[in-house]
């Protein structure tokens, strides 16, 4: 049982509740260490009880001390009611956003009438957004390693081969280099493909001149990291490198006010500022960045209307970015952590000179 | 715009609704051939209006032809709400299995007062059941890839390989020589590990005269295959081979059932009674099999407990298997498509015997 776990009575206690039904799986992953498949995780200060199938049972005895794992037995929405009978559950707490519709009523229907089955708000993704040393040190990783292929994709980058080619290349070189896998599908956006956000990497051949947008992320032990760079292959046009440039000084002032106690929103405004001077505020579309940690997007979100402050080890990307339509994209995405006195961009060292 | 879509209104009508709010990503794939990130569809006999945000928009408007692209405004919430309210639509039924409840909420709490907003099950998923020549020609490629690769893994093994090493040749193969990608995290469990039905592939090194099971799959244009072989890395001992001869029977069995107006609980009951009849009733805890398409797991599920007939052009995977934990355990998993008169199982010519 970890100490993370621990905690949770004290803080469901505070809304009211006596447990909690968690259906998120990096929820239940950052509770127990265990990287869970097809699990629900009951916790109440009496016992934590971990259902799931067959198919994961013996895995999850293995690897779960101090918390009782138990088959389903009937159904799902039963063996989660029967449990919360057994604990005496007066007040049981769903996450109302990782909880589908359908599953939310036939648990309800299950339960007994006097337990009440109430929705909960990001309670343990709340408790994800501050990340604890060993947490940074996986994170820390995950970005060396992105770092390291993001260089590998620059020097193998050449007129002539397609964008998923150089997709499959990037994907060896984390699998077999380094033992770990791909956060999410990586990227390749060349020429005026790059103009689409989230582009999927497709036959294209790269052409000379052009530029070669890739988004890449690695997972390591389940923490991720995402990054992406612009390269150019040969020439530069003027008008592309005033693009980046513009992107490259939002990013700067963005990167700039962060430390803990600053509000979330002036660290977005002050990137689209900059972007929006240039008369470019419709080509960035997008917030300007995303928690990451065992989800590649988790809290806390950075957006110019957030009201929310940053605190001391929250961990984000920070990826301005201009979009012109059927032309090019630029988009530059770092790592920051958050310190006591400004911050450290984990991806520091990943070059961003064209 | 595919014809797919244009039957939706009908379908529609006949559970007294006039709209339908689509949140899951293949349901929207199998009615515009358009693989959706991060959107949500709206379909109606008015119109059909697709709802993103801007990372997608410029890429779905160049895809989609014949249904409007709508910009997320404000927030996603208030779009669906407005967008509902334009159409005049006054019963809309949302995807009670593929809404997380908070959004659910939050856009009943967004839409007029006047609206329905009203649970579906299954709608779209049950016409995704049976499957167009089209989409059978893209689950046979995805299969013969998958098949390919089994025979290359095959090829592969030999003691002191670990189980990811194995992994990882198994996805470049697919990868650089088929140019498609892995359908799910591939499964090489070896020895002991064989007994945990989802084991997570590790550091652990192939011992001689030891069970290797490999599970993998593919996906090519959407379309996903999945298929589980054991191999012995050399003398197979005599108890491994009885167990596996079991497994083999009951599968052979169920198979032999397979044919359009047969009950799905019968094909289920037809396996496990033989392993049970050798007294491992208890080793065999999940259902025998899953729909296959576009997700690898879909409808129909077969299971004992099923009321449902098989139907021409189903697509499902027969998986008997018997696990010994802490021993090993004997999957034996192929893709069958139904036909009028019995079935043609799509990865017959991959070799079973061991």
């Amino acid at each position: 049982m970890t100490d993370r776990i621990e905690k949770i009575p004290q803080e469901l206690n505070l809304q009211g509740l006596d447990a909690l039904l968690i259906s998120s799986l990096p929820n239940i992953r950052y509770l127990t260490c265990y990287e869970a498949r097809d699990a629900y995780l009951l916790v109440s200060a009496k016992k934590n009880v971990f259902i799931t199938d067959f198919r994961y049972l013996y895995e999850a005895r293995k690897n779960l001390k101090g918390i009782q794992v138990q088959l389903i037995n009937g159904s799902l929405f039963k063996t989660i009611a029967r449990t919360a009978k057994e604990l005496k559950i007066k007040r049981l707490g769903f996450e109302s956003k990782n909880l589908v519709y359908a599953e939310q009523q036939k648990i309800r229907e299950e339960l007994d009438e006097k337990i009440g089955f109430l929705p909960t708000f990001d309670l343990i993704e709340g408790l994800r957004k501050i990340k604890s040393p060993q947490e940074l040190k996986k994170i820390k990783t995950a970005t060396r390693i992105a770092t390291s292929a993001m260089q590998f994709a620059k020097r193998l980058l050449k007129p002539g081969l397609s964008e998923i080619d150089v997709v499959f290349e990037i994907e060896r070189f984390i699998r077999l280099e380094h033992g770990c896998k791909p956060s999410f599908d990586i990227i390749v956006a060349s020429g005026p493909n790059s103009s689409f956000p989230h582009h999927i990497s497709s036959e294209r051949k790269l052409l000379k001149n052009e530029p070669v947008l890739i988004d890449l992320g690695v997972d390591f032990q389940g923490y991720k990291s995402d990054l992406t760079r612009v390269f150019f292959l040969g020439k530069i046009p003027a008008y592309a490198r005033e693009i980046y440039e513009i992107v490259l000084a939002a990013q700067k002032s963005a990167i700039s006010e962060i430390q803990a106690g600053n509000p979330i929103g002036s660290i977005d405004n002050k990137a689209r500022q900059i972007i929006a001077q240039k008369g470019y505020a419709k080509n960035f579309g997008h917030a300007l960045g995303h928690g990451i940690g065992l989800e590649v997007h988790e809290e806390p979100h950075i957006y110019g209307k957030s009201s929310e402050e940053l605190t001391e080890n929250m961990v984000f990307t920070i990826e301005p970015a201009i979009y012109l339509p059927g032309k090019f994209g630029i988009r530059i995405e770092d790592m920051v952590w958050v310190k006591q006195k400004g911050s450290e961009v984990l991806s520091g060292n990943l070059d961003k000179r064209i």
